[in-house]
């Protein structure tokens, strides 16, 4: 391992059915404009609420790639 | 849209078996009494265990909703 | 009840599919050495990533057992 | 003064124009139903933006009364 | 124990003589009006000072029971 | 609504005026290069003073846009 | 510029009228005293509340000045 | 009440017996030199410990007074 | 004094009557079994309510002490 | 000064040796493609142990430009 | 050990080379006009940057004192 | 990598010349009696003062290895 340089932003993904997927749809997103992606910090966790039911996850994470 | 005021209530709903399902428990009791509530926001997850396994999610939300 | 201490330790556990999985990881692996663990908080939800895909969950909890 | 019990609501108040409008909009709306409003404490600060323009300040506040 | 959800609610208590007894009064306000209070959290700890000596102590809890 | 994922950029506005004033122009810059802003979360509230007087209002927002 | 260092004070401004106008006060006030003040953070706002109405902005300020 | 400016400043009192009697030293201690306090907020509670027992309780608090 | 290492540990003493016991609890529990305590800080205090009325006080503390 | 708009992005950098370096190193790497930095402020710092030593100091900084 | 008080001041070091550096010299500033200084706690960390070098650390401290 | 458990302890690292020593000694420390440490993250930054000069870096740092 060399010196590297490491990016962080913050993305925010929704799924109608768990925080996993959510987060997963945030990465899968940012990976297709950014290689090297190598971690995720959540750091909010939100939703929204339709007829006393829930019907969006949105959870906001960090997503660490090298500069290159 | 008017101008509105929410009103945000800290509840915790329980689960056996998840965190998003702690939560729907959770709106899904704000929604017998309080009409209009449209977002929640994480503000803490824990949980009970008994023999070393978890027997209970404890996730506690605020939930937001409109004032009329 | 008597008059009880309490110890909190804080472990990461991780899991290739939940965020309820890395935790019970970490509750079980706990249980093996530890008796009497009553309940856990959440602290920290991160993970690595690779080709664009989570590859793993890490779930830092805190753990509570009484001391004997 | 006497021993006194406070209550502290949160509310979230909005506005077109200000955040001060917005504020004074959620304590008029607590006045509605609840007397003897003393203080409030401002929490968080957001709002929504249309066309790259702000349209709607959003300040959620912690508003305390005494409880009779 | 069945699924349970609690509510949290946030009560400023006062007292001229201890921190204990400023939460003391709170909760005992708070169960004039609701039942099955389980726990209370202290978030802040102010007081009154009056010609260089404390005159009342201030202590914020949040108090969490069952909703029925 | 479909599945969506936002990124969120931190920047900072500056007016001589207002606070207000200072997150318009924050919004303002960004809309020059990003569409479909949805919201702003104001994160920090400093400013510059020279001769007693205060000269800039600078205010750190996060703003939120749909990544397309 | 050479090294300097820099002492921040911690002071709250009031306001009948708005969170500015509570800040300038502020730091008027302290320029009285200190010279060489060169930035504030605004770390808590508050305010009374009388009638329903807000009658007076808190707004409380680190203030930075250079050490001589 | 006419606009007002309040400072504030941090003190540690000790005590070998509890929290508030440390409170109540650092107060009074600041009520030597300084006059107009109006009110404290307790912003850490340590202690030192000797041979397995607390010796001396450290609170410390911020300390507001009116700047005249 | 050489170059010391120390390591905290986190434990919740309880107790019927007062923060300060509930404290001294726990660091008399920690002192059976590690020598050279220095000093603790508390990290949290809660407490469980029966019938209306506080019935334990449950303090949490980071205790440090020398690594030999 | 104009009314200026900065944006802050977050890097991490690392270093064999020091905390400053990896700062350095961040700050160089940013640099080669953002024209106009003013500041960073450093908002995590971890590292890398490898056999008992510190093999990577790893300083995470908010970097501060304006934006043209 | 008599009860002391003590009080904490903030102070921002800078120094070209160090975040030690600037901690020294905001220590060393507070050495000549306050005495019995005791301990230090960092706070903050940020720095100026000029042609993508970083030219200042800029170190904040809380510097705790006995108050005689 | 298989599923995993971390554990993290909180340790003080002292040194007379500069944070990364501190930090360096107390994963020396650590690594007496602990295998596999993998990370740090540095949660405190203080140091005792004497004669107004720095004369103990006390960094906090904590440290994760693998549980077996």
């Amino acid at each position: 391992m060399n010196d590297h340089v490491y990016k962080k932003i913050e993305l925010t993904g929704t799924s109608k059915t768990s925080i996993e997927d959510a987060v997963n749809l945030a990465i899968a997103k940012a990976a297709e404009s950014v290689r090297n992606i190598h971690w995720f910090e959540v750091v909010e966790t939100r939703g929204y609420v339709e007829k006393g039911k829930v019907t969006y996850w949105q959870v906001t994470v960090k997503v660490g790639f090298t500069l290159e």
